[in-house]
C-alpha cells in the first residue's frame, strides 16, 4: 500500500497548500520549491498558484530571508573582496527622472571610497543607470572581468551592466510575476531586490526607496513596510542596511529622459543643478559612506554629508565623472559640454493657461510619456532614444502665473511630440487657485545593524 | 503614443488584477477569461494565479452563476427533451460507499418517472456509479444517441458514462486546480458541479451533499455553504434544486468498494438492506419526484416518500434495476444472485481488541484503504480492481465486546491485505469505554425554485 502523501515530505503541491493555508513554510522547504523551479522540475503554472499565495498571504521575516538566500544561492555569487576594500552598493527602487547613481557614485569615489558598481537598465516607466550613461558617443558598459577590476583599483569608479548568472531563480520568478499580477507584494520585492544586491556581493547596502505616484510603493505606509522588509533581509543576512524614503511624486529635479539627465547630472555635479536633486545626492551618498568601515566616515553621518559637499564644491567628483566616461571608452568632451549629448529634433513647451498654485504632479504619467516619445522600454530589450525626455519646469507648491513655462518635451517625430503634449497637459498637471504645501524630501530612515 | 492598457479592456492580466485586489468582475470578463483560456489562449500559469485569487478571495453569486454559465457554454449542452418528458437528475458531492445512485434511480423509474442519466467513474478515495455497474459481466455504459433515448423511451431507466464534449472548461480547469492546490474552494467546486448538471440537459437537481470526514465538505457550515451556493446556481439558472446535506463520517451503509456495493445495493432493493443507507436512498427519490411536475408526488414529499418505499416493497425497483443491467449488455443472473458478482480471493477479518463504544470511523481513511486495494484510482485511466473492497460492520455510537467484527476486507493480493488490514487498525476506527451518541444521517435540506 502506498499512502504516497506520507512518504514524501517535499512536494510542490503541499507547499502550496501550507501558504494558501497560511501555514508558516520551513527552511527546506523554500529552498527546494526554489530550486526544483529554477531547474524547471516545477512548472510556471504551479509556481503562479504559490506566487499569488504569497502576494495575497504575505511571509514572515524568515520565510522572506530564506526565499531571498534560496534565490542568492541559485546563481552566481559575486566576490568584490579583492577588487574594492569595502562593497558599498546603492539601489533605487526606481523612480522617474532618477539620476542619482549618475550623481553619489562619482561623489562616493571622490571621497576616497572606490566604487565597483554593477547596474540595470530601464524598464516601464522608470529608468535605468546603464541606459543613461549609454548617452555618450562609445560607452562601454559590458566590462571583462579583468578590466573592471582594473578600473575599479585604478580609478576606484567602474560602473558595469550585470552580465554573470545572478540570482536566476529572480530572474525567472520576475518574469512569472509580471504576467500573473503578482508583483506588488513585499515580501516579493523586498527579496527580489535583496537577492540581486546580496549575490552582487555587496558588504554594505543604502536603498533608495521611493514613495508616491511615480513609485512602486505610492503610500509611505507601504514604503516603510518595504524598507523595513528590506533592511531586516540584509541583517539577517549579516549585512549592514540604511534605507531612506524619499519622494517621488513628482519628478527627482527637472528632467526624465537619459541624455537631458545626464545633462543635468553634470550641470549638479558642477553646482549648477536644481537644489532637490543635489540635496538627494549628498544624503544618498553621505548615507553610503557612514557605512564604511576605516574611514572618518564610518558611523560619523554629518563628516560624510560635510565630504560629499566639499567633492561637489571642489569639483572632485565631476572629475571622478569625467575619468569614468574616458575609462569606459566615452567622449569626456561631452562631459565638459553636455550640449555635445545627443539632442532631439524637436523641442516644445507648455505654459500654464491661467495663473494659480501647482497641486499635483504625476511622475508616473510622465515617465510614461518619455516611453512613449521613445527614451524607455516596455519589453526588455527594445531599442530605445537617448536624446528624447520631459523636462518639469515646476515643483508642486510654486506659484504660476499665466504664460509661465510648465514642461519642455524632447522629441525625435511630430506625432509623439503631439501626442505627449496632449496626454501630458491633459493628465499631469493640476493648477489650482488656493495654494498648497511643497512636498518634503525625504519621510524618514530606517537603518539596520546585524547584531 | 499607445497607451495600451486604457485602449485593452479585455486582458488576462487586469481580470487576475480585479480578482486579486477583490474587485468584482463582469460577466464579460469571466466569459472572456474561461473562453480564451479554453482556447488555450490564455496560458495554464495565468489561469493557475486567478484560480488561486478565487480560492483566497471567493466570489460573489454573480461571478458564480456567470463562471458556471461560461464553462456550460465552453461546450456541447445536451438536449434531454425529446427523450425524457421532464429530466431530474441527482449528484452526489461524493463519499465513500455512496452506492446511492444504484437504488435511487431504479426506484425514480419505477415510480413512473423516466430517468436518462449521466454518470462518472471514480477519483480519488470517493466512488463512481459507472465503475460499480461495471462490475456486470458485460455491462455496456458507452451508448450511441440513439440507444440512450431507446431505452430511456421503452425501459424508463438508462445510465451511461459521458462521452459527449460537456463543460470542456471545466474538465481543463479541474485538471489545473487538481495540481495548483485550489480545490478547495466552494465558488468553484460549485460552479464545477453545476456546469455539468446544467449542460447535461437537467431540468431539475437533487444533490446528495455529503458531510464529514469522508467528504469534501468537513464541516456543516462548509457543506451549507456549497450547497446554499449550488442552488443559487441552479435558480439563476432557471431550475429547481434541491440540496440534502447528508453524513459521511462513516460510510453509508456497510460496504465500500465496487462489486460488493453492488451486492449491497440488490440486497437494499430486496428490503435486506443496512436501514441507514435504505432510509438515505428513499429520502434522495423522494426529493427528486417531488420536482417532478404533473405527477401526484410534484411538491408532495410525503406522497414521494411512500410511493419509493412501495418500490421497494412490491419489488419493482429491483426489477427495474433488473432490467436495466439486462438493456445495457449485463448478466442479470448476477442480479438474482448477487454472489456471481465479482468475488476477491482472500477475505480478512479485524475483530474488537476491547470492549468499548466506537466513537471514530474515519470514511476517507477507508476510501483510501479501497484505492491501494486496488478498488479505486488515484489517476484517470488506471484499472480498477472490482471485486476488492472494504466492509465496515459497526456504526459511530455502537457498542461492541472484544472479538466482536469490526471490518471485513476483500483482497486479490496478500501483501495489499496485509497493508490494509494494518492502515485500518491503526487508522480508522477508536473504540471508547464512554458512549457516545450515534450520528444523524441528515443535517438539513435546502430548497430552492426560480421565481
Amino acid at each position: 500500500m502506498k499512502f504516497k502523501e506520507s512518504m514524501k515530505t517535499l512536494n510542490a503541491i503541499e507547499i502550496i497548500v501550507r501558504k494558501r493555508d497560511q501555514v508558516e513554510l520551513s527552511t527546506e522547504q523554500i529552498y527546494w520549491f526554489i530550486q526544483e523551479y529554477t531547474n524547471g522540475h516545477i512548472p510556471d503554472y504551479q509556481a503562479a498558484a504559490w506566487l499569488m499565495a504569497v502576494q495575497l498571504n504575505g511571509m514572515t521575516r524568515r520565510e522572506t530571508v530564506d526565499l531571498t538566500m534560496a534565490m542568492v544561492e541559485s546563481g552566481d555569487r559575486i566576490n568584490l573582496s579583492g577588487i574594492v576594500p569595502f562593497a558599498v552598493d546603492k539601489h533605487s527602487t526606481g523612480g522617474v527622472g532618477d539620476k542619482t547613481s549618475l550623481v553619489v557614485l562619482p561623489i562616493v569615489a571622490a571621497c576616497g571610497v572606490p566604487v565597483a558598481k554593477m547596474s540595470g537598465r530601464s524598464l516601464g516607466h522608470t529608468g535605468g543607470t546603464i541606459d543613461k550613461l549609454e548617452s555618450f558617443r562609445g560607452f562601454q558598459v559590458e566590462l571583462s572581468p579583468e578590466r573592471f577590476k582594473q578600473l575599479a583599483k585604478e580609478n576606484h569608479l567602474v560602473i558595469a551592466s550585470q552580465t554573470s548568472n545572478i540570482a536566476p531563480a529572480d530572474k525567472s520568478l520576475y518574469a512569472l510575476r509580471d504576467v500573473t499580477a503578482t508583483v506588488p507584494s513585499i515580501p516579493l520585492i523586498a527579496s527580489s531586490i535583496m537577492s540581486k544586491k546580496l549575490a552582487g556581493g555587496a558588504d554594505a547596502i543604502v536603498l533608495d526607496v521611493k514613495v508616491g505616484e511615480g513609485a512602486f510603493t505610492r503610500t509611505i505606509d507601504e514604503a516603510r513596510t518595504l524598507a523595513q522588509t528590506m533592511v531586516d533581509i540584509g541583517v539577517d543576512a549579516g549585512k549592514a542596511v540604511t534605507a531612506v524614503l524619499a519622494d517621488m511624486t513628482q519628478p527627482l529635479g527637472t528632467t526624465a529622459g537619459n541624455a537631458i539627465e545626464v545633462h543635468e547630472a553634470i550641470d549638479t555635479m558642477r553646482g549648477e543643478g536644481p537644489s532637490d536633486f543635489l540635496e538627494h545626492c549628498i544624503v544618498i551618498a553621505a548615507h553610503m559612506l557612514e557605512l564604511v568601515p576605516n574611514t572618518d566616515y564610518y558611523h560619523n553621518f554629518e563628516a560624510a554629508k560635510q565630504a560629499a559637499r566639499q567633492s561637489i564644491d571642489d569639483g572632485s567628483a565631476l572629475s571622478k565623472f569625467r575619468q569614468l566616461v574616458h575609462a569606459q571608452g566615452g567622449d569626456p568632451n561631452q562631459v565638459d559640454n553636455p550640449y555635445l549629448l545627443p539632442q532631439a529634433r524637436i523641442q516644445d513647451t507648455i505654459a500654464a493657461s491661467q495663473a494659480g498654485y501647482v497641486t499635483r504632479i504625476d511622475a508616473r504619467q510622465i515617465g510614461r510619456a518619455v516611453v512613449d516619445l521613445g527614451g524607455g522600454r516596455e519589453k526588455k530589450g527594445e531599442m530605445i532614444d537617448h536624446a528624447v525626455g520631459v523636462e518639469t519646469l515646476v515643483k508642486i507648491g510654486d506659484h504660476v502665473d499665466a504664460g509661465d513655462l510648465l514642461f519642455r518635451l524632447h522629441a525625435n517625430d511630430e506625432n509623439r511630440m503631439a501626442m505627449a503634449l496632449g496626454w501630458i497637459e491633459q493628465h499631469v498637471i493640476t493648477i489650482s487657485p488656493s495654494p498648497t504645501e511643497s512636498l518634503p524630501q525625504f519621510y524618514g530612515t530606517i537603518k539596520g545593524h546585524p547584531a
